[in-house]
C-alpha cells in the first residue's frame, strides 16, 4: 500500500531491474525522498547482465546494491509447487510471471531486514499485476513495512513522460529497451510480452517481436525425444542426468527454444477486471506441466485426479491474483501436495516443430494395471459386475416413477 | 442393465456399427432370443460406407435395417453445447467419443420407439465406458426398455474367442479391420485408439497406426490463417463462409488433418477407476477449442469467466460419465449457455506443423478496452485508487495484529 | 463511488430511512452540493411509520419526497431467489440485510431515472457492508450515475460527531434510537443488530436489547403445526391459505415472532475482510429455509441435490459481497432455478420455545419410493446388485497391487 | 464385496450388534460356511449391554468373540477430524451414523489380522448405506480380505423372513427391540432412527417412539450455560474441566440430552439414490457444532473460512458414501486441518428448551479487532480507500462501454 499522509522513510528497499521505470523510480525515491535507498537486483534466471544493472544502479545514486541469486529458490519452491497443481490460467497461461513476484517481494523483504530498512518500493503501475503481487507479499509478510509504488504518486503519466524525465535527469538508456513498444518480464520459466505494439488483440504480433524461442519454420527437421523424471511430483532429472531445480528448467529451456515449444497469445483478465492482451513464451514449462500430468496419469488415484482438477482453477486464481502467501493458498497447497507423494517416475516426450507430444510415461507406483485395462479375457474383473453397478446406478432415474409421481 | 432373470424379448434394436464386435452381437442375439431386430445404424460422420455396414446387418440376419444421419444435431446438440464449456477431460482429452454415445443411446430409443421394440442392445463390452453412456442415456430417456449387453451375458471373452465365433457362424470381416490390434471410434470430431498394440503405457504406439491426421514431417512448410466465426457460442462459419453446424466441423476436420493438429496420447481414467492408454486425433476439436476461447476471452466478464473455469471439470466429469441427460448436467448447462450470450465474433488462427496458434480475435461485444488496458496515460482510471484497494484487502493480514493476537 | 475532484452534481436522490445517519446525510448533502434532492424512502416492510421519515426528510430540506412500497417486489424477486438456493453465509446467516440493499440501490435508480437524477447517495458508513451493496447495484445498473457517500466524504467520524452535527443544525432526534448503543437493520426478513454494546464477542448481548422475537420463556406452552405450500420453489400458502409472496412472509413472520424463532449472535467476516459481531433475528426466514428444504428433499435428483449443496457457499459469498446483480452471480441463479421447477408441494413444521422441526413433507413430484426406501421385500432392487456395484467401486483400490506397483 | 462362486473362508470375522439382524446372521455364516468364526463387538458408547451382546454371541455359536472399547478412537479419530470440516450432509444431519462404521470395519480388520482370519462379514442389508461403509473400508485397507454380506446372500428378504428363521433356529430376542417398528444405530454421537414405522414421509413419527433426548415440554425451565473449550479445532473440556475426546462427548451428551437438543426429522438421499427418512437425535453433536463454528469465527482468515465452507459439501459426500479412507477424503481432511492449528479457545453456549445459542467467543489468536470492527473513529481504516476500493472492482461494469461494445 502506497503511502499516506506523510511518510518519512529513513532506507527504502527497491526492487531495481536495470528497466526505465525503475531506473525511473530509483531516481524519483531519492529526490523525493531524500534517505537511503538500497537497489535490490533478482536473479530468476532472467539472463540478463546483472552486473550492468548493478552499475547502473549505483551510478544513478543507490547507496547500496545487492544482488541475489534466487534461481533454485524460485525453481524449488515456487514454480514446482505450482506445477504440481497443474496451474493454468484461463486454461491457458502457465503464470511464469505471477510465480515469479511473490519471490522477489519475498526476497525484497528480507533484505529490508538485513539492512534494516523500514520501507519497500516497486516499479510496478498502478493499473497491472505486479503491484499487487508485491504488495500482497509485503502485507502478508511484513505488513508494518512502510510501501512505496511510484508509480502511484508522482505525476508522470506514461512512457513518454517516464522518457522525459530520464532525459532530464541524466537517466541513461539501453536504447533497444526504451524503444521496444512492449514491456517484457524474463526468467527461467518465460517471457512475456505486453504492450502498445500489441494492444489490438485483433491483430497479430509484429514480426520479429518475440525473441526466445524459435519460429517453427526455423525449428529442426527431426524430432528430439527428451525424458523428465520426476520425485514425488518433482522434476529431478532430464534424460538420465539428476539435476538441481534451476537446473531442471534451463535444460528443458533450451530444449523448448530450439524446437520452438511454449509460445501463446491471448488475452486474460487482468486482477483488477480489465482485459489486457499478452503473448508468452514459455518453453521450459510447456514441457514440464506435460511431462507432470504423464507420470501423474500413471500414479493418481482416479477420484484424486478428479479433485485436482476441481481444485486447480481456484488454486490458479490465488496464484494470479498475487495471494502466494494467503492462507488460502497454502491451505489449498497442503492438499495437492498429498496427492503428490507417490508423483515419481518418467515421461517421456517428442518434440518436434512447436510441439509436445507424451509418447510414453513408467514410474514404481503405476496403478495403470493391464490385467484391469484391456478388453481380452482377464481374471480381475467380472463384467457382470458392470450389471449391478448399472442398476444401482440409474435407482435415481427410476425411484418415483412406480408411484406415478417422478417425472417421465 | 442387462437382464436378469429370463426375458423374452419381442422386438430388439441393436446399435450397430458393422465392425466386430457388433456383428458377432446382431447373430448371438437372434440366436439366443429369437424375436424381431432391427440393426440401427448411427451416422456421426465417422465417414465409413455406411451402405456397407446396412448390406452386412440384412446379411447377418438383421429383420430391418435403420440407417439415420445424425451429423448435423451431433455437432449442433451434442458437440457444441460441450464446447462451449471448453471442456476437458483430466486436462487434455477433448471427450469425442464420450459426446458421441449419448447421441447414438438416444437415437436408438427414436428408433425403438417408431418400430415399437421392447429392448435396445449395444456392442460394447463390460468393462469400458461406452456400456455406460448407452445404459445411462437409456435409463434417463426411457427405463422400461429392456436393455441387453451381450458382452456381460455370452460367455465369449476375448477377441479371439469373437474371431472364433464369427468363423462358425460365417461372418464375414473386414480383414484389415479383423486384424486391428487397437479398437476404434470415429465421428466428426475425432478418431481414438485404444488396446492392445497401445496396452503399454510406456513405449511409444508404433508407427503408421494413427491415420487420421497427417505426420507433422508430412505437413505443409508454410502456416495457414484460418478464421472462425461464432454466434452466441457456437461456431456459425470459417473464413468468411457461413456453414451448417455439421459443416462447420466438416471444414475444420480438412484443415487440421492437413496440418496434423490434435494428437494426444494419453493415460485416462476410465468411469470404473482402471487406467486405460489412449490415442486420439482430434482436428477440429483443438481449432475449436481454441477459436471458441479465443472469442471468449474478450466477451466474458471476468468472474463469470472464473466461474466457468471453477464449474469446467465438474461438467466435464459429468460428460465423460456417461452423465449427459442427467439433470445435473442440465443444470450445468443452463449456467454455461448463460455465459454465452454475447459469445459472438472471430477468432483468427495459425496452424503449422501440428501447432495451433490464437493470432487475432475481435467480437462487437468486446470487453476489452484499450483505455483501461493500455500502461499509457488514460483518463478512465486513477492509479492512486489501488492504493485504497490494496489497504482495503490486506485489512486482513493486520486484523488482530494490534490486540497481539493475530499471528505475526 | 464516491466522487473524486469537483463533482457538481444537478439533482441528488438520496435513500433515506429517517434515521441518525441518512438525516444527517441529508441535511450534510444540500450544504455541500447545493443542489435539488429527492428523498427515496423504501418500504421493505421494516415496519416502521413511513410518513414519519417523510415528514423528516421534508422538514430537513428535501425538495422531494418519494415513498415506494417494495415488499412484493421484496419477497417475489429477491428473498425467495435466494431460499431457492437455501443460502447461509458462512453456515449459519440468512442474509436478510445482504438482500435488502441491492432491492433498495435499484428502486432508487429508477427513481433518479424517473426524477431526471444524475447523482445517488446513500448514508452507509465506509467500513461496512451495505456501501458495497450499495455501489456494486448503481455500476452494474448505471455505471454512468455519480456516486456520493457522504460518510467517506465528511469530517464526521463516529456516532457522537454526527449527534453534534445535528444539534448544530436542529435536526431532531428519536431520542430512542438515537441513544440506541447498536446499529439496527429491519425488513420482512429479519432484523439486525450491530455496534457498540455488542463489540465484545466474548460477552452475551446485554438483556432486553432484542425485541422482534419472543424469548423462549415468554413463548407459548402449546407447540404450533405450521403448513408452507410450494410451487416452482417458492412458498405460495401457509395453513391451506394462498398468500402473495410478501403476504407469506408476513404470516410466517408473526408465527416465528410468537414462538421466539429466529435469533443468531455470530461473529461474521464483512466484506472487507474485518470480523463483526451481529445478533439477527429472522423468524419468516428460518421457517422459510427449513420448509423449502424439506419439500426439496423430496422432489430434486441426489446428483442435483449434492450440486446445489456445492454452489451454495460461492452463490451465498456473491449475495453477501453485493453482487446480485453481478453477472456470475445470475448464472449461477440460473443452475439453481433449474432445479427448482418441480420443487411443489408442502412442508408441516412443528414450532416451539424457538425450535422448527420438520415432521412432515409430501409433493405430487416426489421421488421418494417406499419400494425402494424400504429393508423389507421389494420387487424393485435386486440386492445382489449391490455386490457388483461394490466391486465396480472399488477396482481403484485394486488396480495395481497385481504389478506390485500400487501401495499397499 | 461379497463373494462369488465357490468361496471357502477358514476363520469369519463377524462385526456382531447382538440385534436381530447380526445374530441371525451369525448362526446363518456358521451354518453356511461350517468355519471358525469370531463375533466382534465394537463398543462406540451405544451404552448398551455389552456383556449381554457378547454372552449371546457365545451362546448362538461364535467360536470366540472380541469386544473391543473404541470410545476414545472413534470422539478423536473420527469425530473431530469430522467436525473441524463442520460437516452436514444435505445441509442438516451431522453423520453420527456415517463416521462411526468406517470405524467399526477398521477395527473388525484389525481383529481379523490378529486372529489370523481370511474374510470379514456384517450384518447390513443390500440397499442401505452401511454396508458400502463396511465394504469400502475392508477394500481401502485389506483388499484380500473376503467379504461376506449374507443379506445379499440369503434368501431371507424382509424382518418377517427374519424373525422366522430365528424362531427355527431357536435365537432369542429381545423382544422389545425384536418389535421396535424401525431400526436404530447409537454411539456416542447420536441415535438414529429409520424403517417401517417412518416411512410415510408425510406423517409425523409416532409418539413416544424417540428416547435420546428429552420432549422439549419436558426439559427445564432455565436455561443453563455451557463453555466448551477447544484446542487445535479439537474440544478438550467442558466447563472448565479438562477431559479426554470421548468424556467430552459425554458431557455435551447428557447437557444435550436433559435440554432436547439435536433431534431432526429428514428426507436424505441415500448413497445409491433411494430417498429415506431418518430421524436424528445428536445432543452432543449439535452442541460440538456450534461452539466450534463459534471458535473458527474468532480465528479463520475469512478468505480460509470461505474456502472451508466451499470444500465442505465435497467432504461430507465422500464421508457419508463410505469413503473415508479414500485418498480424496485424506487429501481434503489434510487442508481443513491446515486450517484449524489456530483454532483454540472458548465458545460458550446457552441451551434451552431444545435450542443452541452461542452467546460468547473468545480465543487467544483472535482476528476479531474492535478497531477494525467498529463504526466508531479509528485510526486503521481510512474510509476513503473504501472509494478506491470500488473504483477498482467496479472496472469490469464500465470497461468496453467506452467502445460501445459491452452490453449496457
Amino acid at each position: 500500500m502506497s503511502s499516506r499522509n506523510n511518510i518519512a522513510p529513513q532506507h527504502i528497499v527497491l526492487a531495481f531491474s536495470g528497466g526505465l521505470d525503475t531506473s525511473v523510480a530509483l531516481v524519483w525515491l531519492k529526490e523525493r525522498y531524500r534517505c537511503r535507498l538500497t537497489a535490490f537486483i533478482a536473479d530468476l534466471g532472467q539472463g540478463e547482465e546483472l552486473d550492468n544493472a548493478a552499475r547502473k544502479a549505483e551510478k544513478l545514486g543507490a547507496d547500496e546494491v545487492r544482488v541475489v541469486d534466487l534461481r533454485e529458490e524460485f525453481a524449488r519452491d515456487y514454480a514446482f509447487p505450482m506445477y504440481r497443481a497443474n496451474a493454468l490460467y484461463e486454461g491457458q497461461y502457465l503464470m511464469g510471471s505471477s510465480i515469479g513476484r511473490p519471490l522477489i517481494a519475498a526476497a525484497q523483504v528480507r533484505v529490508a531486514e538485513e539492512v534494516g530498512a523500514d520501507a519497500v518500493a516497486h516499479g510496478a503501475t498502478g493499473k497491472g499485476n505486479d503491484q499487487i503481487r508485491f504488495e500482497m507479499t509485503f502485507a502478508a509478510l511484513r505488513p508494518d513495512l512502510t510501501v512505496i509504488s511510484p508509480w502511484r504518486e508522482w505525476d508522470l503519466a506514461s512512457r513518454s513522460d517516464l522518457l522525459a524525465y530520464a532525459g532530464r535527469h541524466g537517466i541513461e538508456l539501453d536504447l533497444s529497451s526504451g524503444e521496444r513498444p512492449y514491456s517484457i518480464d524474463s526468467n527461467l520459466l518465460h517471457t512475456s510480452y505486453e504492450g502498445e505494439a500489441l494492444e489490438d488483440p485483433a491483430q497479430p504480433a509484429p514480426e520479429g517481436l518475440l525473441f526466445r524461442v524459435r519460429d517453427i519454420a526455423d525449428t529442426p527437421d527431426e524430432p528430439e525425444t527428451v525424458e523428465i523424471h520426476f520425485q514425488g511430483g518433482n522434476p529431478v532429472g532430464v534424460n538420465g542426468t539428476p539435476l538441481s531445480a534451476s537446473a531442471v528448467l534451463e535444460a528443458l529451456d533450451e530444449i523448448g527454444r530450439r524446437h520452438g515449444i511454449g509460445r501463446l497469445d491471448i488475452v486474460e483478465n487482468r486482477i483488477f477486471g480489465m482485459k489486457t492482451r499478452n503473448i508468452y513464451e514459455a518453453p521450459s514449462g510447456s514441457l514440464l506441466w506435460h511431462a507432470h500430468r504423464a507420470v501423474e496419469s500413471l500414479v493418481l488415484d482416479p477420484e484424486v485426479a478428479q479433485l485436482k482438477e476441481e481444485l486447480m482453477p481456484k488454486y490458479t486464481a490465488l496464484v494470479y491474483r498475487g495471494l502466494w502467501f494467503a492462507p488460502e493458498r497454502l491451505m489449498l497447497q497442503t492438499a495437492i501436495d498429498f496427492s503428490q507423494q507417490d508423483v515419481t517416475g518418467d515421461a517421456i516426450l517428442r518434440v518436434h516443430r512447436g510441439t509436445v507430444q507424451v509418447i510414453g510415461r513408467r514410474s514404481p507406483h503405476s496403478r495403470y494395471d493391464t490385467a484391469f485395462a484391456t478388453f481380452e479375457a482377464d481374471d480381475v474383473f467380472d463384467q457382470r459386475d458392470s450389471s449391478g453397478w448399472l442398476r444401482v446406478n440409474t435407482v435415481r432415474f427410476r425411484a418415483g416413477r412406480a408411484n406415478g409421481t417422478a417425472k417421465p
